[in-house]
């Protein structure tokens, strides 16, 4: 690395429950990470709004105009279910930093909102040097947010972005 | 670095005539290429064609349906500004590359073609392991080509694509 590994770069991970994240994290590992260095990696997970669980079924009855919707004990349900989800994903990004950079400074968050407005809004609070994600995040909220969570947050974050996708298993790529 | 670094990664960074790539190129090689790695860069110039520089005079002219254009001296003239351009830009990348790597092996290259199409089939062809550009370069085609370069590139390349913004000279950020 040139003079520039010397400083603390703070390098932000997007990380999701897809694989694709848990790729770019490997790649931004592996490629951007220096051994040396005193790089600190801070872990993202953008928890969505509760409204999105509820349009998960497919049935769209969030929409529905009764605002009839879940029990407050279904509603509970999902907010643990949604707290599990993020402490895995973080859980098992911390274990890929430990294995692939064992010295890096790890911080790990959870964010709620919209990934969309959260990656770009912790991007600029935190001081990020460089984001980087997949390209096919948030699959499970598709359906709830139109156009890429990384499309957007390159068009947005105002530093470097990576966006790393997963190669196909049987692409001949590196 | 980790043992990635080991291997010979081939970092192709796309170069306008504009400032942003050639910031771009200056943070990847302070921040991504390796100064003992076997890295090597591809300065990749996609010297838009032809139609463009016609466009260029803001008149829309090139869309005459008389198709009356241009004397072939001016089209010669404007093909050699074409060529100068790519060479002056890829002159000043190169210099860039050896001022901040001093190492690394580097390749330039001059493809024809919409810098969208050129960037994505070079990714590809050369088998880049990394796309570097910047996120507003080819403003003077801007008129020529709707959509942003990086956005399409982002979207099609396979490999991981780093997106680099030059900061506002004003600005607070690192």
């Amino acid at each position: 690395m040139a003079d520039v590994a010397e400083s603390e770069r703070r390098i932000l991970v997007a990380v999701d429950e897809g694989e694709e994240s848990m790729h770019a994290l490997s790649w931004c590992l592996k490629n951007v990470v220096s051994q040396n260095s005193k790089d600190t990696l801070i872990l993202l997970y953008a928890k969505p709004p509760r409204a999105v669980y509820t349009a998960l079924d497919g049935t769209g009855r969030s929409e529905d105009p009764s605002g009839y919707l879940f029990s407050s004990d279904i509603l509970a349900a999902m907010e643990k279910y949604g707290a599990d989800v993020a402490a895995c994903v973080l859980e098992k990004a911390k274990k890929m930093c430990k294995d692939l950079q064992q010295d890096a400074k790890v911080e790990a968050r959870v964010e709620n909102g919209d990934p969309r407005d959260v990656i770009c809004q912790m991007a600029e609070q935190l001081g990020a040097d460089v984001l980087v994600m997949g390209s096919h995040g948030y699959a499970l909220i598709k359906r709830a947010f139109l156009g890429s969570v990384s499309n957007h947050c390159a068009q947005n974050v105002k530093c470097p972005v990576l966006i790393v996708k997963k190669p196909k298993t049987n692409a001949g790529s590196k």
